[in-house]
């Protein structure tokens, strides 16, 4: 299995009687995804890639990870959304969350072309200079203002640093297969470039060369992740809500949301999943987060935030439950040492591994905040490696495509996102703006 | 004033009307905070702080981080929830939130102690290796299990690397002025203490030694973050919630809270936030949620997680607003490059500093976010410095203790941080909990 999901320190809060009146639901959304003959059935791509990818773009992506492993000191990401949360979120998740200043044998990786800041980007600069890089820039339009300003930026730095002819080894593109102006401007300078499927929205592309080419650049085995998440596409499949972890948890909650649970915490034990986080908080509030629907995705790290949140989740507006993403096995010894002063009184604990007193600060406090009221759901897999990550990925996935159907919302779209660019536009004088830009400008205050 | 607080953007969703109906209440909290005649009335240091610290300690952090700037490559700062967000906040708003990876003449700056991770702690080693390292423990009583594994760890590590003599020079303890085992050790070996003080809650803690050494260490200069507080102090001391940002912040929120908004997402336009948008979770969300009460505190980082929580903010749910926090003079200039190709259509912008089109990416969101039916107030400062940040640090102390009364809760205490601490201690078999062990582990599942 792999992976495995337990509501049971949810039964107090939601009845198998509960989960089985909803269970038609949820089979029906599972059949309505499999058959694709939902809304938004155009962005499906993700269902199958995991068996369905271009093996020979596939290979690409290999080929040139390992360029760039041996041309650079640097990569430089550069995409916004969901085009930089599923490669790092992975690449943290196995590697670390201070990947960047480990000794290593890959190259650091930076993202940038997320904001709009001059900070930011100066920053990364200096962080550049005297040191080799490559770009690989990630917008299926190639008109995203964000990464644009960026791709701007680092192209000319790296024309001005190794010439056109030395540029074109360290750039590379993730983008329309024949459309767009940047497939067209990347085919004339003769980049090299991948593709973003037409199928595929943005949060749902980390198993496309969108998530692949970092991911491979960092040194994590890209055949394991695709193989997990092959393996989890067959088992979620299965028309069984008791026995499909995928359903199991769209079904729970979906009725903890009705029942006025209005968030959910994504809840880790060890850092190197802050970042999955994000990108499960981006997966499920993009998705759902419409018709004016939805539950409001937040996340913490444990126990350092039961230091700062613990309050509120232990006694605070009973409008949350949390979910927690473990991993079973742990892959890394460390034991408390003995300390003769006794300072902390905790040579109780002396020999004893830290991923024990993890596991029991878990267990605690699952325990205590069911008992203050807040359900807890469990989603454990085996181990912190590619095959186990990429059952785990596309868990979510499928997970989610099921819970926005059933919420009654289209899971693959994103029509909010529009609203502040076409805003932002007018506002900057954009040809083509000029109409909504004065009315704009009296209502701000 | 140096901080405005403007709430014109919530016009539609409360009135004049309501705001001046809540405000004897919003008075009266202001009131009780400054008489300290309400619940938690002995964690009411802070407020004075300012103004009454104890200069000969002052002095001896400044000292204390010249040395420490000196003699180290690393420094690591260990403490978990007020007793690192507060420095973190400090250092990564008027620094960068990538300190560490930029070249300085100040030490990098670790945060330990935080979580009981293994691979975080193996990971810290790592990056120890061969560079000079120096720690600051902070903690009250010295036993809490999280930053007391750490200095095991690192006090070992110190010792060994320069011997008990070389280590007493690296070593520097922050906790209780009297009582506690760390305070009695610490005077035995002979390392240079700081007073964590009695009446200072750890999520009020920033202006004291426990956030001021870090933070004087990183280059931040101690004495103006302390007068933009003292300001502050005054300002907000004044009883008018029309005149008084604090107070007026304060009801706004409530007002909010009553009207089934659950969810305040504070929000920046700079990554350099985060860890402040973070210190701000611990500060509200640990003194308000409590009692079944509180607004649920939540996170963002803008242009960035517009691609990615921003279709939920637009059209989800609609039972959150947004506080944003804006500098009003960008410090850095960067323009968009002109590109011949012009492939990304942004031509019309070559020329603009990014701060400009980041501006008007926040006037078009919040217009954006308004007609989707989420609230905006905006927090503005002045500059990026140690000033105004001391300014905005007591501005949100004081308005969260204002708005924790006006709820009708104690904001100076956390009773649910100890729940799942107890679960722990049994579960880990502590001395003096073995009643306890059983029954909780007959409830895992």
């Amino acid at each position: 299995m792999a992976l495995k999901f337990n509501d049971s320190y949810a039964n107090g809060f939601i009845s198998e009687a509960e989960i089985a009146s909803i269970s038609s639901e949820v089979l029906a959304a599972q059949k309505t995804l499999l058959d694709g003959t939902g809304e938004g059935n155009a962005f499906l791509g993700w269902k199958t890639l995991p068996d369905d990818y271009d093996r020979e773009e596939f290979a690409r992506i290999k080929a040139a990870a390992k360029k760039i492993q041996k041309t650079c000191d640097v990569f430089i990401v550069i995409g916004i959304g969901g085009s930089y949360l599923g490669s790092r979120a992975v690449i943290e998740f196995l590697k670390s969350s201070s990947y960047n200043a480990l000794k290593k044998d890959t190259p650091d990786i930076y993202f940038s072309g997320r904001d709009i800041s001059a900070q930011s980007l100066s920053e990364l600069l200096s962080i550049c200079e005297g040191r080799d890089v490559c770009i690989n820039v990630i917008s299926k339009s190639g008109t995203t203002t964000e990464p644009a300003v960026a791709f701007r930026v680092f192209r000319a730095l790296l024309e001005e640093k190794y010439g056109k002819e030395g540029a074109r080894e360290r750039i590379f593109v993730t983008t329309d297969k024949a459309r767009g102006t940047l497939k067209k401007f990347a085919d004339e300078e003769g980049y090299e470039t991948f593709v973003v499927p037409d199928d595929v929205g943005g949060r749902f592309s980390v198993l496309t060369a969108v998530g692949l080419l970092p991911i491979a650049v960092s040194g994590v085995e890209i055949d394991e992740l695709m193989r997990g998440a092959s393996d989890a596409a067959k088992e979620y499949a299965v028309a069984d809500v008791n026995a499909n972890a995928a359903l199991r948890y769209a079904a729970v909650r979906n009725l903890l949301y009705r029942k006025g649970y209005a968030i959910e915490v994504l809840v880790s034990y060890e850092s190197y999943a802050t970042m999955l986080n994000e990108w499960w908080k981006q997966l499920f509030g993009e998705s759902e987060g419409k018709d004016g629907k939805g539950l409001f995705p937040a996340s913490v790290i444990f126990s350092t935030e039961l230091h700062s949140l613990g309050q509120f989740i232990q006694e605070g507006t009973r409008n949350l439950f949390e979910t927690i993403v473990k991993v079973k096995t742990p892959d890394v010894s460390m034991k408390v040492p003995y300390d003769e002063a006794n300072v902390d009184g905790l040579n109780f604990l002396a020999g004893t591994e830290l991923s024990t007193i993890n596991e029991k600060a878990m267990q605690g406090t699952i325990l205590a905040h069911v008992d203050g009221g807040a359900p807890n759901l469990v989603i454990e897999i085996d181990e912190k490696n590619e095959y186990c990550l990429g059952k785990l990925l596309y868990f979510f996935e499928f997970a989610c495509g099921v819970s926005g159907y059933t919420l009654g919302v289209n899971p693959f779209n994103q029509p909010g996102v529009e609203a502040y660019k076409k805003n932002m536009f007018a506002l900057l004088g954009k040809p083509g703006y000029e109409d909504a830009k004065a009315a704009l400008e009296a209502r701000l205050k």
